[in-house]
C-alpha cells in the first residue's frame, strides 16, 4: 500500500485528528454549580471588568486558531475550505504534540480579502493567537498585514514566516560549513509567492545583501510589467545588478539556491554554473526542483530539501510550535521580526559548531529539544522588544 | 466560601474548561507522513471530489460550534463576547461529558445581525452543527432563521428550543398528575423574549390551545404598540379572549404559569387566583419569580424551577447533548419541529406513568439515561421527516 493509500485508511479510522475534551468535571450537582450556573457568573463578571482576565479564566492563554480559506493547500492548489481541513487538523496535532499548544482548525468559506480579515478579526477574542495557513499569494500578504494591525494577539502566516525562519537556520549552518558569510553570498530564490518573498525578506533582515528573486516569468527586476505588487516591492530591494532573464541566468555564479517552486525546474547544468561550494535548497514538495543526488553530482556541496528521506530536512515543524508556545507564554501582542530572527538563531544553535557538517545543518523535525529552545528565544526577544505582556 | 467564590477559584485552577488534543500520533517520521505530508493529500482530494467525505475524514461528524455574541449571557445581560466565554466553555464540557459531542466555543465580536449570520455561515463548513447561545432577543430569531436557511448543518438556538423542549416535557408529566389535558388548559407565559416565545410556540405545536403571553409592559395583545415583531406575531395566535392588562390579570383562573422573566414578580395572591391544581414553573435563575414554598403555600399543586436545590429541576442539559448526538449520528440537515417534539416526549417518558408525582415530573439533569434516549428519539424523528442523511 502506498503512503497515500495507507494515510487515507488511517484517516477513516481516526475519525478526525483532533478532539475537544472537558478539563473540568460536570457529573454531580456540585460540579455543575461550579463549572456552570450559578458559579460561572463570577468568572464572566471578572472578564467583563477586565478582558485580560480571559487569559487566566478560559482556555485562551493556550489556544491558537489554525485558519485557512483553502486556496493554497499543500501543492494541491485551491481545493476549497472543507478539503483543506485534513491539513489543518494535522497541523493542530503537531501543535499539541510538540508544544502542548491547543490548536483548533477553522476553514473559512470565502476568498474575499475584506471578508477573511473581518471574519478572523471577529473571532480573535476567542483565541490567544492566529496561525494563518495555506492562503494563496498575494492575498495572504494583505490578510496578514491587516489582521496584525487590528488584532491584539499574534497573527502568523506559517507558509511565509515558518518556512523563512527554518530556511534561514539551515542556511546559517550551511554557510559555516562552506566558510562564507551571509553578507557576502549571492543568493537566488526561485518562486516569488508567499514563501519565496518571506524567505527573501527574512534573509535580508539577517544580513543577506545580494539577492535575486525569480518567478515563472523570469527574474524580478524593476520595471517588469508582469509582477504583482508584492513582487514589485521585492524588485526594488533585490537584484542589485539589474539582471534580466531566466532562472539559469540568475543562478550563474550564485552561492546559494533556494527553491520554493516546482518539481524539476533546476537542471544539473544550472547547479554546475553556480560558484564553488554551492548551497542548494530545492524545497518543492514532494518532488524537489532537482533531486539531491543530481545536485551533488553537479557540484553542489550542501543540499537540503523538504523531504524526510534525505539529510537536511527543512521543515516548518521546527518553528511554529515553539514560536506560539513562546508567544502565548509571554502573552506577546504580535510576532515581530526580532522574534523571527531569534527563532532562526535558536534552531541553528541546536547543532553545535563542532558538529555542523554537509549532512547536518539542521536539527531533526522530531527533535524534542527544538520547541522549548525556540520558545525560550521567542520570549527573550519579545521582552527585549517590549511586546511581551507578562 | 460562596459557590461563586469557589467557582472563581476553580476557574483559575482549571485554566480553561476545554482542551484540544491530538487523536493521531505525530512523533515519528512515519507518523508524520501518514497524518501530515505527503499522505494527507489523499484525504484532501477525497473531500475536494465529494465534500460529504469531510464527515468521514475529519472531526466534523462529531463537532459542534457553541457560538455567542455575548449579548445575553446568563442573567448578566450584554457583557461582551470575551466575558461570555466561561459559559460557552462550560456548555462545551457538558456536551462532551453527557453525549461525547466535541463542542468548541466561539465568541463573535459583533452584534450586527448581517455580520453574525455571515460570519457563522463562513465557518459552517468546519462543523457538523451549530449551537447558538445567549444571543439577545429579538435578534436571535432572525439570526437562527437565516442561518437555518443557508446552512446545510443543524442550527439550534438552545436558549429558545432547549428550554422549550424541557419545559414541555415537565408540563406533560405535571398534567398527568393533575389529570388535565394540554389542549384544555389555560397557560400563561411571563417573559416574551427568546425563551418565552419559543416555549409558547413549542407548546402550541404540542397541542396547547389557550395561551396568554405577558411581558414587562403587559399582556401581548393584537394592536399593542410596544411589541417587537416577534411578539406581535405571537399576539396573533395567542390570547384568544383578547385580554389586556397585567400579569395578575392574565394569571387569574389559569391552570399553568411558566416564568422566564425576573425574580419575585409573582405574588402569592397571583398564584392563589389560579385554577385548582395549578402548575407553576417560575424559572428565573437563580431567584425564581416566586419561591417554591410560597407558591405551594398559595395553592399551587406542582412547582418546577431551574434550581437544583428544589424538586423538578427544569434544566436545558436534559435536551441539547442528546439532540446534537442524534442529529450528528444521522447527519440531519436541520433540527426540525418533529425532532423537538420527539425530544419532549422522550424526556417525559423517562419517568414511568406509575412514578409520576408532584415532586417527580422530570428526570434528573444528571441522569445518564437521558442523552441516549433523546438521541434515539431525534434520529427516529429525523428519519421519519426525511432530514436524516445517513
Amino acid at each position: 500500500m502506498s503512503i497515500r493509500e495507507e494515510s487515507l485508511k488511517k484517516h477513516y479510522e481516526w475519525k478526525g485528528k483532533i478532539e475537544v475534551i472537558a478539563r473540568c468535571p460536570v457529573r454531580t450537582r456540585e460540579d455543575l454549580a461550579l463549572a456552570y450556573t450559578p458559579g460561572v457568573a463570577e468568572a464572566c463578571l471578572k472578564i467583563r471588568d477586565n478582558p485580560d482576565e480571559s487569559y487566566a479564566l478560559t482556555r485562551r492563554e493556550n489556544l491558537v486558531a489554525v485558519i485557512t480559506d483553502g486556496s493554497a493547500i499543500l501543492g494541491l492548489g485551491d481545493i476549497g475550505p472543507e478539503a483543506g481541513m485534513p491539513v489543518m487538523e494535522g497541523k493542530c496535532a503537531l501543535f499539541k504534540t510538540f508544544a502542548d499548544v491547543d490548536a483548533f482548525p477553522l476553514c473559512i468559506k470565502t476568498k474575499d480579502v475584506d471578508e477573511l480579515v473581518r471574519t478572523i478579526y471577529l473571532l480573535s477574542g476567542s483565541f490567544g493567537g492566529i496561525n494563518l495557513e495555506d492562503i494563496a499569494a498575494p492575498r495572504c500578504f494583505e490578510v496578514e498585514r491587516r489582521l496584525a494591525e487590528i488584532c491584539d494577539i499574534p497573527v502568523f502566516h506559517d507558509d511565509q514566516h515558518g518556512t523563512a525562519i527554518v530556511v534561514a537556520a539551515a542556511l546559517m549552518n550551511a554557510l559555516k560549513v562552506v566558510g562564507k558569510r551571509l553578507s557576502d553570498v549571492r543568493c537566488v530564490i526561485n518562486g516569488a509567492g508567499s514563501a519565496g518573498i518571506a524567505i527573501g525578506r527574512h534573509l535580508m533582515n539577517l544580513g543577506l545583501a545580494h539577492l535575486t528573486m525569480v518567478d515563472r516569468a523570469g527574474i524580478l527586476a524593476a520595471g517588469e510589467t508582469w509582477m504583482n505588487p508584492a513582487q514589485a516591492e521585492m524588485a526594488q530591494v533585490t537584484n542589485r545588478e539589474g539582471l534580466r532573464g531566466t532562472l539559469a541566468d540568475a543562478m550563474r555564479g550564485a552561492d546559494v539556491f533556494i527553491g520554493v517552486s516546482a518539481p524539476g525546474v533546476v537542471s544539473p547544468e544550472m547547479v554546475a554554473s553556480m560558484a564553488k561550494d554551492a548551497v542548494v535548497f530545492p524545497m518543492a514538495n514532494p518532488t524537489p526542483e532537482i533531486m539531491p543526488d543530481a545536485a551533488l553530482a553537479a557540484g553542489a556541496r550542501i543540499v537540503g530539501t523538504g523531504r524526510s528521506d534525505f539529510p537536511n530536512q527543512i521543515n516548518n515543524v521546527l518553528a511554529f510550535p515553539g514560536i506560539f508556545r513562546g508567544a502565548l507564554d509571554c502573552r506577546a501582542s504580535c510576532i515581530n521580526e526580532a522574534m523571527k530572527v531569534a527563532t532562526s538563531y535558536a534552531i541553528a544553535a541546536l547543532i553545535p559548531d563542532g558538529e555542523v557538517s554537509e549532512t547536518n545543518i539542521i536539527p531533526s523535525a522530531l527533535d524534542p529539544r527544538v520547541a522549548p529552545a525556540v520558545a525560550a528565544a521567542v520570549i527573550r526577544a519579545a521582552k527585549e522588544t517590549g511586546v511581551a505582556r507578562k
